[in-house]
Order: structure tokens, then sequence, then C-alpha cells
């Protein structure tokens, strides 16, 4: 068994639900300081973070990544118990083997084989690892950003571990992510009963073609690394149950995935503009999970298409698609940021599992990516 | 204190909240059978009715009524506790002072003058009271009517004791309800993640236009007895709280007041019709409240108009606006149903009261309208 399967292994036998980190991150920090490194745990509320550090030249190069994993769900319906890992005809099974303890792990035996026999890289190497990327994310990366912010510390590039790969390690890196923009729409009418309309004004009917308008919207055309932004509601309640009841109000979810063509200001006033059109009495609860951000090009992208190339013999798609990640949050700092790790088509599902030669890959894709930029 | 005063005050002492009589329906029966009615009582469940009849020739004029109340609501809001009744300044307070325990009051001492010294009325006298006209009315006057119908014993008149009166006793008298036409809509689409939208298809975002269609339409014009039937959503509800998933199902509930210029089956088709224009999946749960009824002329709306001129100076408004009643059930038998009771302001809310004088006033209505019936 490999070093990586190994250290893989050990991780997912450890039960670090969010915002559990259950002993991972002292297992990493045991291996990386013999290598060096200074580990600095930042831990807020109930979450664990882990900053270690190598150098106090720069530039910064940062392995991002966490230890904790969503719930398995129904136990029973897993070939083996989900904290208990088994590798079976090359496949490691386990919850987080893909999501991403796979990754962590490779970065610790991608670090171990570099930093042999005192090899000096040209800059500093850390690794951010949080125990709450599957949680509410507020007191992990977020915060750990915060402090290095405070303390003058700043990463130049950072390869975040998460399963970027479709169907074999290494085709897809994503170089950017779209911003995420929530609304929790509120409108009002007045309540009644439903024998007496001419008494009451149904929010739900003032406000239907409103919604059908924003849903039909256009809101851009994308660009070369996004695809227009879209616009989903997830949510629309009124009512009490009653059926005898025009109810008062509507409250409606929603989210835009948002490419770099617009901003989250420039949608806010123009769902505004929609609502004031159709005369409604409204009010919305912004919250914005996060700017896109976009790395395109520069030293890090050439790094890791040469990385990836070398090691699987082509190289990768660039992508921007998916959902949200940590990147969010390391990326307005002035970072280069961009994903790379195992293939992600069992993630959060029951029999999570990912190729055992791919954490082998993938550590030496890590590998020669340090090669590459730091010598 | 008047006789009607007492009787109603004597109910409401007595907390029959739905399905609960608490019984008043025997106090009512200790009064009658001095006057020669047959009692029957017609439990069906948990519901308490009574059938009181007196004669058997025919034809049958029927009071009827009902001696449950909705809750109290907040007790302590209440000026006096809900079920002591109190008479201060000209007003009786107390739960069903108005819906409808004055109402049936008023029918008992009405009944009592009128019978006095062995009066030999020209036709039969019936009471029809159940204990569950604000809940399911499911073994209520539904049941009543579906008894006497096996037993061949049919209504001829019936005064309905619901509080028709808006601003003085007898200035308004329902002489038909709208039919109430509920469906319970379900709209599918394929649920999935906000951050890929191509791979789900949201049955909010497809069901929005129909649904605009649909608050939007003219069903009909109405006529000289009906407003035109209006349609109101109640309940929408789609999502499961999270703000990053694509609901996979629509649910709406929606009420039709129709008019007799429409039937429920035409309702359903039409509505089947735009929601299949939209290319809709979807499915509806239909139920059917109360068909429209109307009595718009014959001997016991000129005996009401007669009655109500006579006792009050002036003659009722007739109309069909409001809610549903027990009427619904009596009307498809063929009796001549009408809606004759107190002020209806306070109905339902706290701190429900009647003028005192009012319930002598509707009591010597009813004898009037006896008189004229009857001889």
């Amino acid at each position: 068994m490999s070093e990586t399967l190994e250290l893989a292994s050990a991780l997912i036998a450890r039960r670090s639900v969010t915002p559990l980190d259950a002993g991972c991150q002292q297992l990493l920090a045991d291996r990386l300081q013999p290598l060096g490194f200074d580990c600095d745990r930042l831990d807020y509320g109930d979450v664990s973070n882990l900053w270690a550090r190598r150098g106090r030249a720069g530039p910064v190069f940062c392995f991002a990544g966490h230890t904790d994993v969503v719930p398995p769900g129904p136990e029973a319906q897993w070939r083996h118990p989900p904290f208990q890992p088994v590798v079976e005809d090359g496949l490691l099974y386990g919850r987080g083997a893909a999501d991403m303890k796979g990754s962590v792990a490779a970065f610790v035996t991608a670090l171990e084989r570099y930093l042999a026999d005192g090899h000096q890289p040209r800059g500093d190497i850390a690794l951010l690892i949080t125990s709450d990327e599957e949680g509410p994310a507020v007191d992990g990366t977020r915060r750990v950003i915060e402090t290095l912010s405070q303390r003058d510390e700043r990463i130049d590039w950072c390869l975040v571990g998460e399963p970027s790969s479709t169907e074999r390690v290494g085709d897809v890196v994503k170089v950017g992510r779209r911003g995420s923009l929530n609304g929790r729409l509120t409108v009002r009418g007045d309540q009644g009963h439903v024998a007496y309309p001419h008494l009451a004004r149904n929010p739900v009917h003032l406000a239907l073609a409103a919604l059908d308008t924003l849903q039909a919207t256009r809101w851009d055309e994308g660009n070369d690394h996004f695809p227009p932004t879209s616009f989903q509601i997830s949510n629309i309640n009124a009512g009490t149950g009653a059926t005898n009841v025009i109810p008062g109000e509507l409250e409606v979810l929603f989210n835009f995935r948002f490419s770099t063509e617009v901003t989250a200001e420039q949608l806010q006033q123009r769902v505004a503009a929609v609502l004031d059109d159709h005369n409604l009495d409204w009010a919305i609860d912004w919250s914005l999970s996060g700017e896109p951000f976009l790395t395109a090009e520069g030293d890090l992208v050439a790094a890791t298409q040469a990385a990836v190339q070398r090691v699987c013999g082509e190289p990768p798609v660039l992508s921007t698609s998916g959902g949200t990640s940590d990147g969010r949050f390391i990326a307005p700092t002035g970072a280069q940021v961009l994903e790379l790790g195992p293939v992600n088509a069992t993630i959060h599902k029951v029999n999570e599992h990912v190729r055992a030669a791919d954490l082998d890959r993938l550590s030496a894709i890590y590998e020669q990516m340090l090669r590459e930029l730091l010598g």
C-alpha cells in the first residue's frame, strides 16, 4: 500500500463529520513538523483550522483543503462501514475518500518526496486546512484568511484539492468559480378570507408576473470562462395551510450563480427594477456567498498545465463550472487560485470511493507542481 | 332580562367548542318537547345533532343552526371570560353570542310565543341543530340530511340562523351562496443543485406563467344574484429550506367561489386547459365544498321580506355574498333556503357580542315569519 493510500486511510478512519476534525489535523502536523513546517492551530468556535508554513521569505505556495466530511447518510447502504477504509478491486472506499481526505494525504506525501534530502525550494510552502468546508464555512477558511491578513501573511499561489476531475484524475482543473448571491424576497399583501377577495390583496397573485419575468431574464451571455449567469428559485412559500385564507405575505428564496460579466450590485439593481415595475410592496435580504473569481493565466496555471501534462500525458481542461469552494475566500486576497483533485463522481454519496492509483498520481502531480513553481 | 337573552346566555355558558355540544341540544329539547316536538338525537362520531319535528302532515318549515362555536382564542384578551355571558351597556358578550347561539335562542322563544295557547299552524315545524358547523361539517347537517332523505322526510322552507346582518338586524338576508371548489395542484419538475440548472427542471419556474394566467382569468361576469366567480391561491409551497437545491415539486392550494353561471366541471376543465397549454406535468386533487344555490323568489322570500318590513320598518337587502354555510347541504334537496341572523361584525373574534335588543327583534322576526307562512 502506498504512503498516500495509507495516510488517506488513516484520515478516513477518523469520523470527522463537520465541524469535527477528530484528530486529522494533528496527524498532518505530526508529518509536517519534521519537514520544517511551523504548525499553527487557528481554532474558532467548534471549528479546527491548521495553518502550517515552511519558510518566511515568500513567495508562498499554499495547499488548501479540509478534513471535515459530510454525514455518511444511511450507513446500512454502504458496502463497507463509511469510516472503515477498505481497498477493494483497486478502489479505496470511505467517506472523504474523494472529498477530500485523498487530496490532503496527497499534499503531504508530495511534500515529503519534494523536500527529501534537504531540498531547498525557491519560496515558502504552506497548508491551510479547515474542519468547516462542508458546513457554514464561517469559522473556517474565511476566518483563517482574516487572521493571516491581520498578520500581513499572504498567499501567492493556492492549489485547492477539491475533487475537480470528472473521468480521470487531472482531466479538469477549476480556474475559477461563479459568484453566488442569495436573496430572500418578501412580497407583502393584505390577508383576508377567500370569500371576500375585494377586501384583501393576494401577494401570490400580485407577484407571479414579476417572478415569471425574473426566471425568464437573460442576465448576461457569459464569456470564454463562464457560462451565462443563472437565476433559480429554491423555495417559495405562502399560506398557513388553511384553504380559506388569502395569505398576507409571500416568501421566495432565490440564488444567482453569476459570471464576471455582471456584479452582485448590478443583479440587485435589476431585480429591484423588475419588482418595482410590477408595483410590488417588497423587501429583500441579500446575502453574497462569494464573488466570482478567475485565475485564467499566470505561473500557477502554467505550472499546473505542465505538471498534469507530464504526469498524465495530456493537458487538463480549464473550467469554472460547479459549486462554490473555499477558493472564494482566498481569491479576493489577490492570490492565484486553482482547484485540482480526484474524480468527483461519488462525492457526498453512499459508497464514496476513489481509484487507489489516482491518489498516487495526484500526489505525483502535486509534487511536479512544486518543482515547476519552486524549483 | 328577556326570555331570548336568558336562553342565549344559558347556551353561551356551555363551552361547546366544535365538535362539543356541552348539553346545549338537551336544553333545547327540554324546551321544545312541551310544545309538541318529537326530539330525535342523530349523533354521528363525536358530533351531536338534534332533529326536532312537530307535526307529520307537511309542508315543513325548518329552523337550521348550530350549537358549536369556534375556539375563543386568547382568553386573556376578552373583556369577560368567553364562556361567561355578560350584558354590559346593552351588549351581550360571549363566544357564540352572534354565531349563533343568539339565533338558536330566538328560534325557541319565537316558537314558544307562536305556539302559545294551543295555536295550530298550517304545516309542520322542525329544527335541525348540529354541533359541527364550524368544523369538518361531515357528520353534522350533511349526515342529518342524508338520514332524513332515507326516511323520506323533506324540508320545504328552511331558515338558517347564520349572522347575515351587517349593520342592524334584518338589513341583509342571504338568498343563496356561491359554490366553493378547492384544488390541490402539484406541478412536477426534476430536483437538482442550483449550480447545475441544466440538469434540473425547476417546477416553480415552469409553473409561474400558468399560475399568472389563472389568477388573471375572468371566469364569468356573474349575474343579478352573484358576483363574478373568483379564483384565489391560498397556499403555495416548494423547496426544503435549503438555498442550493432546485425543488422537484411545487404545490399550490387554490379555491374558486363560483356563481351559477359556471359549473364545477367547467372550472376544472378550464384549469386543466391552462396547465396543458403551458406543457406542465401536473395533477390536481379536486374537492367540491358546495354547489352554488339560490332562493331568489318564492313563499319563503316573500314571508321573510314581509316579516322584516313589519318588525324593522324596512325590507332587507337580498344577497348571496359571503362564505359557505350549512345551507349548501339543505338546498340540494329542493328546499327553499334563506339565511337571516344577527349582525356579523364580531363573529369568530375576541369579544364577540350582539346587541341584546337585537335578539328580541330577531325572535320577533322569526315569529312573524311563522305567522306569514303557517298562519
